[in-house]
């Protein structure tokens, strides 16, 4: 069941509270939004809030049960069971996630999302395998995302293919995609994307780099 | 000079704002909040506000001078000039990043922050190059850093050493940090540390992922 109309900026902080839930040892104890917010690194006024959206799980003065939180959230992000997951161009940023994706995988019980298939349009990949993940043809997308219950990809593709290959993962039923490529993709309303781009996150760090180192200091 | 008390979110959208600028192609024509926030996906208010933090740029009813606009926001994000990044940590997403950020500032006159460095402690990596970028043993960033004047960088070593990564370039000066292992950094406050966690984002796209295939779709 999805929760209609939670803003994506509560969305974004449930898997703050799920990695510190996870992280938490005496599980018997329940927790309090205040310690909970400071090792998510949110307000406790806002956890409470965030959580009031989907259920009464708190007990005011006392805190919240930590298993019955951990599930509550897993059930909600769709991570109480493996979900599958592909990767469309297999460059080397597509390589890079991709390895990064499988040692998590394999390192890690607790995360769930598993890379099943990758896809390139170049034959040398094609019909290979990559850290034991089958490299298939962009033209096989629908085929290979119905067969492997596939509902979340991530988008590698240089700029000027990746509306074309976005189509195609929307057209076999994919309703999340991460995408990397510098373009604002075009989806139907009930497809969720979410943008990494590293240039831009650059490009707000920038702001942040201060005076300098002496050369360009001012006498303050 | 940085503006003080102006919140990170405000910042993260000046980028956006700056991308929409350099596309534009008529550049004589003023440009309104209306069209500037629906290129960007920002609310045209949301814009207007963002702007007012820097000054009075727009003329109400006219809109913005698309080169001042541009200038200003290039000034305020320190990208008037080339700005110097390191990178710790060349394991496969390191090298990743690291061309693909050699590819941006090579091909694209308008990106201006070059990769400058590398570093990391295997013997067999120190003292070669990559693309063009020598890489450096990390005993070597204080000098690295100020020799070359790097004012950010990139961390992409495991969790358990990035923190003593981190405090490293801390040392050296660096204010600005683009960090992608799955730990919250320890900085003083003057330093400005963005996550980018990719499984963290994936969690975060989970919830999105609708109802399945047919096998699980519910009768609606």
């Amino acid at each position: 069941m999805a929760w209609k109309g939670i803003s994506d900026a509560v969305i974004r902080r449930l898997p703050l509270y799920l990695r510190v839930l996870e992280e938490v040892e005496d599980r018997d104890i329940p927790i309090s939004s205040h310690e909970l917010g400071e090792r998510a690194g949110v307000r406790p006024a806002l956890v409470r809030k965030d959580l009031a959206w989907f259920g009464e799980f708190g007990k005011q003065g006392v805190g919240y049960d930590v298993d019955l939180l951990q599930d509550e959230l897993r059930k909600i992000l769709h991570l109480d069971e493996p979900l599958h997951m592909a990767l469309v161009g297999v460059g080397s940023l597509g390589q890079a996630l991709a390895r990064y994706n499988r040692r998590r995988f394999l390192e890690d019980p607790i995360f769930t999302i598993k890379l099943v298939a990758l896809f390139d349009v170049d034959p040398r990949l094609v019909g290979s395998s990559m850290d034991g993940v089958a490299v298939f043809d962009i033209s096989d997308i629908a085929k290979v995302v119905t067969e492997r219950d596939i509902r979340l990809a991530i988008i590698t593709v240089p700029a000027d293919v990746a509306q074309d290959v976005c189509d195609d993962l929307v057209e076999a039923g994919i309703k999340a995609i991460l995408n990397f490529a510098p373009v604002k993709l075009e989806v139907p309303s009930d497809v969720h994307v979410a943008n990494a781009d590293l240039s831009l996150e650059l490009q707000r760090l920038a702001y942040y780099i201060g005076v300098g180192h002496g050369r360009h200091q001012a006498n303050w």
